[in-house]
């Protein structure tokens, strides 16, 4: 087991109606909130209407508009209101991209430079505003988590700001948020789950047996809870379980004792810089071919044991079960309506070998990862979802 | 899956080497410490001068000889000590005696009346000192949640105190620092930790999923490598794994979205509190006996998936399933050198009928438990086990 160190100060408020407690606990910062969300989602849901009532008392800025893979525009727009408005909390309403965009705008608040600096250098984020989420998408985790991931429209990077200054002080979970979800979120948020889950999981070291178990029983959790939210959108148990899921899956619980550099995300980043595609989708389609490319004598013990644990396959054969468990993730996303090449999400005539040079570029995909990969492994793997 | 709310700000340094922090950490609250510890046996390891000499740049007052169940007088003594030394901040280097005493002596310094006026009334703690801890034995959990046990052998009260200003600022959790553990403390810690899984598995609420599924996880890692660490005591990969899952086992995550009142751990309280008994091996002893008590029709599902699922029992009838399970707890607790009954543990003539009225008015056993007890179901729990 690798040395860790573990630090998770975010509140979590978990259940229905769990939104009451706002007015109290943005008081702790102040008056002056800068009120974050996304395309309007929450005004046909009545959030929007719930949270201004609750903020009655607050002078509230409001910054919409936030779009997935969220943009350094944005970031950019949000400083500055923070600058001129003088906020005192942030408070975030929506997915992982409200709340990333939120993350770097409360660092951005606090820098006089270029935003972007904090992204390529984060020893510069030396404070941030306090950031209050409430929930509406499960998916990213970054309810609990200190990352935000960013999208350079101008440089067409997409990367990751993370420090400890950037956990969220209080994070309001309703299950009830997401009943409303339209089926292609429930279903790209449960594939995002999933892959950080196995991030973390396909990693070099062997010996955290706890963190590889806990992964296992998350997963399990997914596969069995996802089909029913899709089918069944207000089946509380379900969405609860994919809620909490979604939370533990990146709140570095499932990464401790291991370490090691993430292999699928870092692709499928370059792939929503250049495309701006769904990450979920992205994922979906990728996951499948990095697996079935990197399975091989001295990793076909791990995805065997990933078959069998996480999708009960019946198979003594250790090759054979690995096979049957990457059929099984196949399948599994296909039966949440995902597409299964990036041709089929809309993808043509990309330009593969720069791609791949920017995934190596941005990454630890060729020293840390779990197989470690040349940007010629990538373009391989690209060439198998095309 | 119950409404809950989570917060858990205790830093965790895990790892081979991590006490190096220590004087930097200890810092940030000033240069008087209040080092507390047990009977000892960490001058026989080196340890104490490994601390010593890591804060040579400190003020320190010791408070030596913390008991197993710790004791208020123990606490009375710290909490006068913080007084008169002008503490600023607590290092609890041990296991969850030492830890809990530390916990009690933080309030208790910042009270002026009676310490005991803490355990009983909860809402008078509104201050504490900080506390660092440096974990020598796992078992309790103490390192990474806000409650302490502690024994009044005035009134052989065994009573818990617990409020968030409790959390330990920052644990070092070192493995290395298992190896000279005796075997008899490694066999207890470890049936501590399955019963503190156990107490939030057996509860009411049956759609926390995701719960059953992380608390499945943490009881299997103690069942693989509990046997390891007794035979291989310098086994790193056994004692990180166990250590790991002694501080999930009771830092809330395995009770989220289920609650409930605990069903042995009260039970058991009252026989340590009357007979000063190793609390691991008190639970060791009752807990297959409450589980033969309150197995019946409604229980058999959940103690049936508990045999599959944390021991491997294939049966597919329920019933057997479940009391085979049951078995395998016994044969467990047995296989670590625990002792069957209460006698065997040296204890006769006991008044059942009064420590049975005592768990009962102390505990949530007859209104809150898994099966409700009343006190006349735990003497004849009782009964079983003399």
């Amino acid at each position: 087991m690798n040395d860790f160190d573990f630090y998770v100060p975010t509140a979590i408020r978990f259940g229905k109606g769990k939104i009451a407690c706002l007015p109290s606990e943005l008081a702790r910062y102040g008056r002056n909130v800068l009120l974050v969300y996304g395309g309007g989602s929450i005004k046909r849901t009545g959030l929007y209407d719930r949270v201004m009532e609750l903020l009655s008392d607050f002078k509230v800025t409001e910054l919409s508009g936030i779009e997935p893979n969220p943009k350094l525009s944005s970031v950019e727009q949000g400083a500055k209101l923070c600058k001129t408005e003088h906020t005192d909390v942030i408070l975030a309403v929506g997915g992982g991209s409200t709340i990333d965009a939120s993350k770097h705008i409360a660092a951005a608040a606090c820098y006089d430079g270029d935003p972007w600096d904090l992204v390529l250098d984060r020893s510069k984020v030396s404070k941030a505003l306090p950031i209050i989420t409430v929930l509406t998408i499960c998916a990213t985790g970054s309810e609990m988590n200190s990352g935000a991931v960013i999208s350079n429209e101008k440089t067409l990077e997409k990367l990751e700001i993370n420090t400890p200054l950037l956990y969220p002080r209080l994070s309001i979970c309703d299950p009830t948020y997401l009943y409303t979800l339209p089926p292609k979120q429930t279903a790209a948020g449960a594939v995002d789950i999933l892959s950080h889950v196995m991030e973390q999981y396909f990693q070099p070291n062997d010996e955290a047996y706890i963190t590889d178990e806990l992964s296992e029983a998350v997963m399990r959790t997914v596969v069995k809870y996802a089909p029913i939210a899709m089918s069944e959108p207000e089946n509380y148990e379900a969405r609860s379980n994919l809620m909490w899921a979604s939370t533990l899956a990146l709140n570095h619980l499932l990464t401790v004792g291991k370490g090691g550099a993430w292999s699928v995300h870092p692709i499928e980043h370059v792939v929503s810089a250049y495309y701006d595609i769904t990450h979920g989708v992205g994922l979906a389609i990728l996951t499948p071919a990095w697996m079935e490319y990197v399975l091989r004598d001295d990793t076909t013990a791990r995805f065997a044991r990933f078959a069998r644990k996480v999708w009960d396959v019946d198979e003594s054969d250790d090759r054979t079960a690995a096979k049957e468990g990457i059929n099984k993730v196949r399948a599994f996303n296909r039966s949440l309506g995902m597409p299964s090449s990036l041709t089929e999400a809309g993808i043509e005539n990309a330009d593969i070998e720069k791609m791949a040079a920017e995934a190596i570029r941005t990454s630890g995909l060729s020293e840390r990862s779990y197989v470690k990969l040349s940007a010629v492994d990538v373009e391989k793997i690209f060439a198998r979802v095309f």
